[in-house]
Order: C-alpha cells, then sequence, then structure tokens
C-alpha cells in the first residue's frame, strides 16, 4: 500500500470558498455577526470534485491513500480573528470529515487549525480535540506563522506553544507544519513563503530542546524539508559549531520530511541525505504546480515516478518511505487494505 | 586561477566591531552626533587578521582570488539610520579597500551599501559610486531586507530599486543578493535567514519583468541559492503554470548562484540542475560554517574539494565555474595572473 501524506482539498466545490468571502467581506463591518453560518454542498458535489481530480490520479499514479487536510493557501489565518477562523476551520474540517466519510480507503483526516496572529495557540485544542475524537483524524496541520509573511508570532520552540503540544503529544497526533497563504509582497506564496516557512521551521526546532520537553512530540516538514536537505552540511556544521548533539540525535526522533520535491535530481537527493527513517511519500497533488513537466511528459508533482526510478534505493527503504513512516508518524491511522 | 566569489571580512580587527558598538550605544541618547568618527586599525593589523585566515585558507585550499565585502551579519541595517549606516558602511568600505591595497593580488573589493530600513535605496548611489570609481570596487552587496527579518521594504523588483539598478548598470557592477543579521526571533540568521532571502529574491525575479527592463543587471544570488536548485522542478513548473518564459529564458543572461553548499550531494545537485554557465565558484570562507566535518576531515565550507570531486564535471565547465563566470559577471575585475 502506498499513502501519500500530503493532501489538501484544493478542488472543494465553491460553495466553500464562496463562504469565507462572505464572511470576510463582512469582517469589520456592523454586518459581521460571529455566527457560524452553513456551507450547502451536497455529497454529489464532493465526489465530482474528486473522481475528476485526487482520485482519478490516485488511479494513475498507483497510491492508495491519502493524508488528505483542507486547502492550506485558504486557510488564511492572517485574514481573519480567532472567531471569524474558528468557524471557517470546522466548516473546512467537517467537509474534509465528509470526504472520508464518503472515501474511507482513499483519504484520512487532518485539520486546518483555527490559528490567528496574536492569539495563543490554547484557542485550537477544543477544534483540535474534535476533529480527532468525533470524526477520527489523524493529524493537523500548524502554521507557524499566522501572520502570513511577517511572523510576528514566538517561534515555534516558545512555550506559546506549549499547550497545544501537550494535548497533541496526549492525543497522539502529529503536525505538518505549513503556513498558508501570503500577505507581504516579498514572498510568493507557494513559491517563497512555504518552502521558507519549512527553512526556518527546521532551523528553530535545530537550536532549541523542544524535543526534551516533548520527547514524543512529532512534526512532518513539508515541501521536502525546504532548503534544509539541500543544505545538509550547513545544517550539520551549524549544529556542530553551536555544541549542538549530531542532527540525528537532536532532532530525527521528531522531525520527517515529505517527498513534495518535483524533479528527479532533488528526490535523489533528498534520499541521499535524510535517513530513510525519516523520510514520508507525498505528492500534495493535486497542488501548488498542476503542469506536464515537458522534459518527462509527467506532471511535475508526480514524485512516485521519480522514487521509482532510483535504483539504488533499497526494498525495505522503499516501504518504509511509501508505507512503514505514515504509519508510525500517524499511529491514529486505522489499519487498511 | 580560482576565484572565489564570495569572502566577508569577518575577521576584521576588533576596533571595527567596537566603534559600530560605541555607534549604536550613543543611537537615540543626546550623545548621538551624526559624525563619521574614526576607526584606528593599523596594516598590521589587517595583515595579521587575514595571513592567519582568509589568505592562509587560500594557500591550503589552492585558491587564488577572493571577492571580498564587509562581514554581512554586521551590516546590520536594522540597526541604525541611513546616516548612521552611512558612516558604518564608509568605514568598513574603507577597511576592504585597504585589504585590497595590501593584497592586489588576492582580493577584489565588493562594498556594502548605507541601506536603512524604509529609506530610498537612491540614498545608496553615492556611496556605490564613491566605492567603484575611487576605490575600484567591482560589485556590492544587496540587502532586500533592510528590516532585519521583517521584510517591510517593497519587493526587488519594484520601482523602488530602480535608481540604484540603473547606476548598477552604468558602473557595470553586479549585486549579490545577501541581507544581514536577523532580528526576527523566528529566522535564525545563517541557517534560515540567509536562506530564505536567496530563495525568496529568486521567486520575485521569477514573477516579474525586470530584467526587461535592465537588460544588462546582474544578480548573484548567494548559499547556492537558497533553496531553488533543490526545488527547480517546482520553480520550472510554477513558470510554466503562470504562463512564464522558461526559467533560462527569463532569467539565466542575469541570475547566477555561487557554490556555498557544505557537502558534496548539495554541490552535485546544484551542478546538475543548473546550467554550468550560472554558477559561480564561492566557499564563503570564513564565514557561517566553521568546523571540519567528521564525515571528511575537511572543513565543510571548502567548497573547492566537493566541486574537484565531481568526476563528471568537464573542464570546459569548471573552468567556466572556477574563473570564467565571474570574470563575465564581475567585468570590473582587472585581470590578473
Amino acid at each position: 500500500m502506498i499513502i501519500d501524506c500530503h493532501g489538501h482539498y484544493t478542488t472543494a466545490p465553491k460553495a466553500l470558498e464562496e463562504y469565507r468571502k462572505r464572511q470576510l467581506a463582512d469582517f469589520g463591518t456592523p454586518r459581521h455577526a460571529p455566527a457560524k453560518g452553513a456551507v450547502a454542498i451536497s455529497d454529489d458535489q464532493i465526489r465530482d470534485s474528486l473522481e475528476s481530480a485526487q482520485l482519478r490520479m490516485q488511479r494513475e499514479r498507483g497510491t492508495d491513500l491519502t493524508i488528505f487536510s483542507p486547502r492550506a493557501s485558504a486557510m488564511g489565518h492572517h485574514l481573519g480573528d480567532a472567531a471569524a477562523n474558528r468557524f471557517w476551520s470546522e466548516h473546512c474540517n467537517e467537509l474534509i470529515h465528509r470526504v472520508c466519510t464518503l472515501y474511507p480507503q482513499n483519504f484520512a483526516g487532518v485539520c486546518q487549525l483555527p490559528q490567528a496572529p496574536g492569539v495563543r495557540p490554547d484557542s485550537c485544542i477544543a477544534e483540535l480535540e474534535r476533529c480527532v475524537n468525533e470524526f477520527g483524524f489523524i493529524g493537523c496541520n500548524l502554521n507557524p506563522d499566522p501572520s502570513g509573511g511577517y511572523w510576528t508570532d514566538p517561534p515555534l520552540t516558545e512555550r506559546w506553544w506549549y499547550p497545544l503540544y501537550e494535548r497533541m503529544v496526549e492525543l497522539e497526533v502529529p503536525a505538518m507544519i505549513h503556513v498558508s497563504g501570503s500577505c507581504n509582497p516579498n514572498f510568493h506564496a507557494t513559491g517563497a513563503h512555504y518552502i521558507n516557512a519549512d527553512t526556518a521551521a527546521f532551523m528553530q526546532l535545530l537550536t532549541s530542546d523542544l524535543f526534551r520537553d516533548f520527547p514524543t512530540l512529532k512534526f512532518v516538514i513539508p515541501h521536502g524539508g525546504g532548503a534544509v536537505p539541500y543544505h545538509w552540511g550547513r545544517y550539520r556544521g551549524l549544529a556542530q559549531d553551536m555544541g549542538r548533539p549530531p542532527l540525528g540525535e537532536l532532532l530525527l526522533d521528531n522531525v520527517y520530511f515529505d517527498t513534495c520535491v518535483y524533479h528527479r535530481p532533488g528526490i535523489e537527493l533528498l534520499l541521499k541525505v535524510i535517513p530513510a527513517d525519516n523520510i514520508l511519500f507525498a505528492s500534495e497533488m493535486v497542488g501548488a504546480v498542476r503542469g506536464i513537466d515537458p522534459e518527462t511528459g509527467h506532471h511535475y508533482d508526480d514524485t512516485k515516478r521519480y522514487i521509482d526510478s532510483i535504483e539504488w534505493l533499497g526494498a525495505a527503504e522503499r516501504e518504509k518511505i511509501f508505507r512503514g513512516n505514515v504509519e508510525k508518524v500517524y499511529p491514529r491511522l486505522a489499519p487498511r487494505g
């Protein structure tokens, strides 16, 4: 079985986006009422949105299960306040729950958190609990920069985040560290902000003792770990110069990288420098890059092809990357197939 | 001849740092006077600071010439105002000029610019002209985030920067896009802010038509291009999805990457995915990572060794990377050796 640990519901029916537009249009006006309201989407609309996209691609690419969460770029924690973002997150997560209920063999749920800039992450615990306990979700997406590109909240290693981590550990759910859109014109969302957040988060973890306080806390760093594997020598050297333990000892019981790297040389580098125990298969399909690479004739984000083509990768490592590590990092994932 | 395009005077005599400390301690107090003051450093102190460090390592590693600029992490554009940063930049650049005068075969000068957050880059033109016309400098370091980690100034592709670009083009000097220290606790300077700035800058260039306006403007993106080569498929795909020209056509007459990547797999990836015409040899010695890699027994930043070990790299490509491209990108570099 092949599990893709990183998929977002980027093809959700338009009514979802329209809800958010209405909510944000009212935001800060007298019309703004802190009410959840409704999103009218039928089961058939959900089926249509998936059959022609994620489900078709699962079949075409030979993957079985996608760990599925709301569209990351639409989380937009910087756009609303805590109350507006709570209702928005609830709707997004409820829709993921419906997807997972309709297609339990194809999708496992991960939730968006109702973060907001400057608001303590404690405010996200209730929604995390609801998603895990009531919906059977197996993880969450944690935005390290709710400001959307100005980085005004504390680093992930500060006690500010600890109450959320405590609950994550109790619930046995990991977080994928994943920013949302950028309102900073310096940062293109999927081309700079995403990748930079991955790199910044890793360096925060490298310089802290967070995992001494939370030995079982687990983070997935998406997009192949940002710049980290490419600069693995730099990170090993920086840790060494600071008198920190070797990276394996310091971080690799807690930090994992996905394989959302959209060309073969990048995937090969990732597989060379990061231990197979710390790599989780992922494509972020349907996501940031949707085209077909003229150099290969295949979708840029068909990452399974790149991994399949690495002839020196052993069968045991391949099994870990495609399945075993996901089951280890997401212990609530129900046995399948 | 082997030219290292990226070295900073990280070993400058203490009197330089003490000047800046005094200047910043007075800043905002009644003692603060907008006077340049003096930095007392003898030629022997300069010789001592280099003989045991950069010059020794040039000899040991078999490199000949370093394109040399003030310490990047100490530029600290976010720490002073335009006037304070002007005096600070002048002192730093004058010291580089003395280095290049004492060792003309070993160093060629690149200047720090007196940027400040929210201040138009026009304010840097006088110092750029002084350094190029009076000191014979061949380039400048351009900080894309004078705020030191909050990214509050316009992207590099905005008209805000154009007067500086106009002068750079007239003077035929390139800029290395290089941030300074970070005052944002989310970003470790050399482990996150540096690398992220490289990536953000590249994506700004990808989404703009800056080089239509400045066809001969040249930028060097340091630290191996941040995350860019590792995610080259992502960038090719994003450009394609946006209907932009292929990256080669769009950027590669104007954008160059250095080789400050501190392990062999990273260097190999860089050489595989980026055309040899766009790669400039560099080590950033003595810089961010000073230790010896226990896996190799050599300094992490001895990047020449990694390149030397890539057996499939042709002699013509090697010559371009070690010398030819530097002479192309820095046309004011006087012929040597």
